[in-house]
């Protein structure tokens, strides 16, 4: 199972604290450019893997989404998505994505924000969402960005000249990253870019759009702490398409 | 018209004296993964974008490449293309890559080694790329990886544990890097590979394989000095489909 680090108490409290997490979706500085992947949701049937708040359900319900399947490993976070806004076309259910099954051809939609750098046995759980998918059926995801995840020591750095670099090693070693990221002792899964999408490509998905997110202009201009965040991209946005055979 | 570093003398000497120059293809550590990259040639029309001193032209040749077509902007290489085995399926011509025109539906397989991030006008290229392959057609290229390019000031840095790191700044800040690389004021074109991908898909490639070149084990046992290439990507390999539509 993955390490549900969610659930723990002090790990939780920090993750409630973070603006995502108090105001959602637009909380999050990626959010535009992740709703700028996501077809027209009206009549379709979504799920969204590691969906914490339920923040992305709500939404796309509000767009017109048939049904939502949302899926975490938290219970804390489930029990809170749950009481936010009753809404009998959304379920919220506890699911450990290393082992998830979906009915075949049930999903339009596959959605992910930041849940799958988690993953273990990511191969699995593409080939369940590819089996769940209708064909064309869309997946969108976020995870961190390998040039983030990758360092055995991930953090700033500044040069002999007084500039902020990101010092990356071990890009080539796959693997899982033990950080600090809360709490100590938080475990992701580095891979590099071109391994998640020829997985992707084998499980017989076409790839739509990459994107290595940084921050627009004016979201710099507003909060200009996120400049930093072009010196490194701290996201990767994938969009992706069930082959139609 | 791309700077023409390669006909600068120092340059051109240096260059010649790399072991993918005096070698060819056995001498480019990458080699072997973008050869597994390369369709069956037996027959088709291939065309190399930047093809140096005809190391790949030839090699396509002897695999049964039916005609090849090699352009390259340096009148040097060129020179020393030509003269080396003489081959009346292989047409040596100097082409600027920036302006390139080439037949509609006229090659099978576009080929371009370590070339492409010297392009001002990418979308140009490709799409004269994607008009003149079949419905179909391949396109495989190497370039230098962002990770490697994108840096003010590209270098090892040992860390506090004296470990080798790779600083990265200005990731997200795409547009030209001058560097030093055999020279002085050697000119690249840095960009994600986020943008190389989505250009591809826009003009109406399918993505095949997506290759963040690191040595392979027997490679680092054979030659030790490969092993820092694990830290950091040096070479972008892609592998992409003209769409049959």
């Amino acid at each position: 199972m993955t390490q549900n680090v969610y659930d723990t108490p002090e790990f939780f409290a920090g993750y409630s604290r973070l603006s995502r997490s108090i105001q959602g979706l637009a909380g999050a500085a990626e959010w535009p450019a992740v709703r700028a992947l996501i077809p027209n949701l009206r009549g379709l049937r979504v799920v969204d893997l590691g969906c914490g708040f339920g923040w992305f359900c709500r939404w796309a319900r509000e767009q017109g989404a048939a049904r939502v399947l949302g899926l975490d490993v938290s219970e804390n976070m489930l029990a809170q998505a749950g009481t936010a806004t009753p809404d009998a076309g959304i379920t919220y259910a506890r699911s450990d994505l290393e082992v998830l099954d979906l009915p075949e051809a049930s999903v339009d939609l596959a959605y992910s924000s930041l849940a799958l750098h988690y993953i273990e046995n990511l191969r699995r759980l593409l080939a369940t969402v590819h089996h769940a998918l209708v064909p064309a059926g869309r997946l969108v995801f976020s995870i961190e960005h390998p040039i983030y995840m990758a360092p055995a020591r991930p953090g700033w750095q500044l040069d002999s000249s007084g500039r902020k670099t990101w010092p990356v090693d071990s890009y080539s070693v796959e693997g899982p990253r033990t950080t600090e990221w809360l709490i100590k002792g938080v475990i992701k899964q580095h891979r590099t870019i071109g391994t998640t999408l020829n997985l992707l490509i084998e499980l017989g998905f076409t790839i739509c759009h990459v994107e290595e997110w940084g921050p627009a202009a004016h979201q710099i201009e507003a909060r200009p702490e996120l400049a930093e965040e072009l010196e490194r991209p701290m996201f990767l946005l994938v969009a992706a398409r069930r082959s139609l055979t």
